[in-house]
């Protein structure tokens, strides 16, 4: 594979201005929990399937010792009274090269797609193991930003301060050039695990834009495996600080390890 | 060189629906300890030289003194009633792109000798010295699977977790867009050394699979070396394990260093 | 985005014979805190856009929550009796091979605008806190020296040892091919930190060579923080000396940690 | 500069069955004292300057605080019967892909010139602070060993057993395709510093095999200098020995650090 590879798995499909999720791997994969959690919950259909020589190269073997190439691939439902399109998978780009490439690619098929809007969907790491039920936003127009507070999203001046890092930024960026309006997500997570709790805020927060209700069943179960880690991660910190009573108590474990 | 050399080295030679082996270096060199074993002990002739730029920019010194270009090549032999391709040489790529570009060759190349099925040969590092006589599979139709547990690969879920990455992996994954059956065979290693061992166990299995005898002698050599290295290890372990008697035996290695 | 693109923001801009003075994020960030200042002090107006898939990817988020994809951009002012196009950006090239495209990118854009000198602004890491009010200077013309050291500007043999390297460096090899003058100008920093009170010693000396003034006001009052930043660093130095007597006192930091 | 950029300052020289010497830096930067002391005692005259997106992007700083783009040459110059061609330089490609390509170019150009055999020359790492005044060698073709020896070079089986990595390796290897026999020459070196001691051994063999003197007095002040380190590392070793004195003693300093 020499190029990227676009496999169009659906033809003819039109859809209605919809809106498009990116949920692809990241801080917490938070983004990624929720896309993919909602393209089971609404038993989204698959249009396209990327690969690329920019992707790690690398299959993925699941339950049946089955392997497939690990690829993105955009899916589309209905919800309430929008059309979906989501964009989902396995992978970022590998090379700095093909983070450009590949988002550019993402936004020539959601232009396609006639895609009015764009919702990127990523963790914001707090370095603190406690749980913050919060969204964060940054957004490619200004004039999204009213509406996003409505629905609960936070804003910070010049946050993140480090930027946007990999597909979640760069749609943004990349969409201004096409005049698409763009907002980016995130949910407040540790940084340190894989966090559904945060993917649950997010879920909210989308569930009140789309004006839907998401079944965050599965999400919750995993969420409870997930407290416990944490609470016996928290244990031990506790322990250890009695230990060393004459260190200040730091909630912060960004800087640890 | 600017892109990838492919020499022909013996014109017009056809094969019957061969079985292409896959052994390059990787986890333990199992793969390619096995592939080149093969290669030597039926005398295999070389068919196609490869030369890339995603090479790694070495050459290797033979016992002249005397150095070649690093290179994978195709090699055939007879092995009882089947017709041997098989894939051996000195390196993976070492760029990304490089993985994607030289894997789909190989495939080319296999399909132009008119390849039936593709075995690719790894190891599944362990993390344990502990040598498990035992080979793990995936594969890339699901109705392969039943017959490699006949010949004694295990098979298990969602396994290995994180993917297979390298030749080996993306040989499966790519020769799904061309219909081509194909499967990973991965001897258990610890992943802390070459283990011929370990490529024993997978002979074995090959061996069933093919009805052919495969003399291991000199890897059985090989291994009483390595033996002795492990055996060593092992009893430092232990001794370290007996000065701190207050700390739970772990024989997991795999998290040291 | 496949490849570099350039966003003209204005057509038809003569300038007469410019002075090109490049900044771009590196050692103390020393060489984009001057021009970021240039071109907020004299108001200049942005010409040129530059965006490259050899950038990071990433975007910036401003005050209003809203992103940007980093860039690059030539501005222009009239300073004195000059014109200046200005260099500035958010970051240099994440690629070896960008750094060439991307300086030649920039030396094409300068040679239109019929650019006549081209002085690359810098910081030069002296590993020591105590700040050195002092302009070290390199050039791609020997006849360029005797003009900046009348400006004060500093040179020293074969300095800096490990040669300069990134755009401000690669500008002034790359217009040798050009018969474009060019010079290096580094501000001496200690390497650990953003270095505004370096940005000054900078602007000291582009203000005599242009016969300008320039009003640092803004630079003073991040300096006077970053200064007491130092003086708390240096402060515990001194009692971790304190507490070791014996060892020899060591000035020099660029050798800890 | 988005492709090799190849100077040609000399047009017609015309050279009669050329010697090619390669000294890049590398280990020790042995082949580069060895090369970089040639064109300077033979005063050389240079024929080619290659620049590439491929070297670091990087200039030097001359005695003038004058400076230059990296760039590799090509010198020539009469030494007793034979014309030398030289390939003199300031760095090796960055990437893996760039080694390939610039070497495949370095051959062009040789066989413009008409070169009949090339030796790299270069540094084997021994982890011995103790100088060994000794060659290795490795051919492309064995038929060349004989005739090495009688110059002093010495040849072991498979060594260097990691083989030769860079531009010494690979412009044996790629000249095995042109039929141009080459050889690397090791000078052996510690390791862990310029060694112009393993330079002189390197030129002993030299001027043997080309049946002319090299004036090696610069390079003997340089070795002075250095034995002068040495010594005190060694110092500094016993010392630390006889502190610990139920240690094993040991010589080798490969793995430390």
């Amino acid at each position: 594979m020499q190029s990227t590879k676009v496999n169009q798995l659906k033809k003819d499909v039109k859809l209605d201005n919809p809106i498009l999720l990116v949920g692809l791997p990241g801080v917490g994969h938070v983004g990624k929990l929720v896309v993919d959690h909602i393209v089971e919950t609404f038993e989204a259909e698959k249009l396209v399937e990327i690969f690329s020589p920019s992707f790690p190269p690398q299959v993925l073997v699941d339950e049946k010792s089955t392997v497939r190439l690990v690829s993105n691939s955009f899916y589309t439902c209905k919800a309430g009274n929008h059309d979906l399109l989501l964009l989902a998978g396995d992978q970022q780009s590998a090379t700095t090269e093909g983070h450009y490439e590949l988002c550019d690619l993402y936004l020539d098929i959601a232009e396609e797609y006639g895609v009015s809007k764009i919702y990127t969907l990523g963790g914001f790491p707090t370095g603190q193991l406690e749980h913050k039920d919060e969204v964060m936003g940054a957004v490619n127009n200004v004039g999204l930003v009213e509406d996003l507070e409505k629905h609960g999203v936070i804003f910070k001046e010049n946050e993140p301060g480090g930027g946007i890092v990999g597909v979640s930024g760069l749609m943004l960026g990349l969409s201004q050039f096409r005049d698409i309006d763009a907002a980016c997500l995130m949910g407040l997570t540790s940084g340190y695990m894989v966090d559904p709790k945060s993917a649950q805020s997010l879920i909210k927060v989308l569930s009140s834009m789309l004006e839907i209700e998401i079944d965050v069943n599965e999400l919750e179960k995993r969420a409870r495996e997930m407290e416990k880690i944490v609470a016996n991660l928290m244990d031990q910190k506790q322990q250890q600080q009695q230990m060393l009573p004459d260190t200040t108590p730091d909630e912060d474990l960004r800087y640890i390890g």
